[in-house]
């Protein structure tokens, strides 16, 4: 599977008093490259997200676990790149993989399981978990 | 003055229980841009404060006074751009307007007025307000 | 009227690469203060939220108009206590108006616009602008 | 080891378009709780990064490894309770444990591992990692 990538500056309103990235800014680009990807792959979250009132309507992909390991500092001023893919289905589950590379060194290795969540009104959450569509999955086969 | 514009698309990062941008996050687009811009115009955050450690040295271009005006929703999946130029150049400070458009629609109106700091290791603060310099300025007059 | 105060610690969370506390967080701050601040005048905007789904409910206190202005810096661990009260009540809007004492040193003036918002499913954004109930206003006159 | 506890109300600041806990922010208030439990025995991060200039002196506690499980909806409104200590001392990295309670429901377990850093002007980083120093273990110690 081909990786999704974004670039951004590491600014002044990424960082700490140490003039690196405040670490759960690393998790905030997790959370808006996943969902780029998706966007980009047909799945686009807004849109789902106001399309269906009905159980078993699209609801989100809330998180089970997360993890990020940090290997080299991202600075104020420096220019990044954050990839991501999908590493694996199962079932219910997914596993979304990042890498942040501060020009070519890989800085941040990050982790996200979620969840497929779709509406379901018997339940005083109001939803959940469902087998990812096939459709979904057909389309990160690429 | 040429505008400095970046876009964005909305994302649920940016987002309230309402499907719109949460108001502070405006601000946050706005400090970005405005490094963005001095950037672009050769004056580097990052770089400018790890050269100097005399008095006198460029140490920041702190917030005096801050304002913006929310004229028309941005929303969860909108593509939004951000434009920013100088408003006016008032000896130490500097008053820097944005624009958010959703669409061709303006949404947001921001201004910011920043001061010029510079390092004063008489001063308890360590840093005090500077005439912007004149190369400064000048880079903006295209 | 009696002020709304909370207190906090200015943690590296909240700090930009000077040390001091980075201007979008103030506007978070005022943000949550109107929140708690109704909140603990009996109307809290997360059960009003989930009560109504019928025109004429409640749907929020979006933001019109913003601004603050910056007289002493709040710096990298230290305690300041906002305060938050109505300025004004003007039928849909109302003015909530904030200050930041760092110690006894008044730090940031700032000033919220909020509309009353309610749910119109007539309207493509499925909201209006209301009046203020009364029993809103009244308690807020103690 | 006495567990550091603090406890916040779920603001619609925390909060994402599905009304629950924007995951990213779970991580800063573990940065927080982690600089608050220091600050309470006597290890204040802003004092000791404000004493030292030379070689050997405290840097901070960067981060190299974290992560997060998400076991129940922290949502708009719930009260909340993040309890933080220390899960072990490893010569020059701790680990310190976290958990965040709604109501009496377990809903995050999170763990970070982070380095003591100091001056080292030799380096290009500015700083190496250092053996955690016995005082402070001990002062952890009740």
């Amino acid at each position: 599977m081909k990786r999704f990538k974004t670039t951004r500056t590491v600014n002044l309103a990424d960082c700490d008093v140490a003039q690196i990235v405040h670490y759960p800014k690393f998790y905030d680009w997790f959370d808006r490259n996943t969902e780029m990807m998706f966007r980009a792959a047909g799945f686009a979250w807004h849109r789902m997200l106001s399309e269906g009132s009905e159980d078993g309507d699209f609801k989100g992909m809330p998180l089970v676990d997360t993890s990020a390991r940090f290997l080299f500092p991202c600075r104020f001023g420096d220019e990044v790149r954050v990839e991501s893919w999908i590493g694996e289905w199962t079932g219910r589950t997914v596993v979304v993989l990042h890498e942040v590379y501060n020009r070519d060194r890989l800085a941040v290795e990050g982790r996200e399981v979620r969840v497929w969540a779709v509406r379901d009104n018997s339940r005083e959450a109001g939803i959940r978990a469902a087998p990812i569509p096939e459709e979904v999955i057909a389309r990160f086969k690429d």
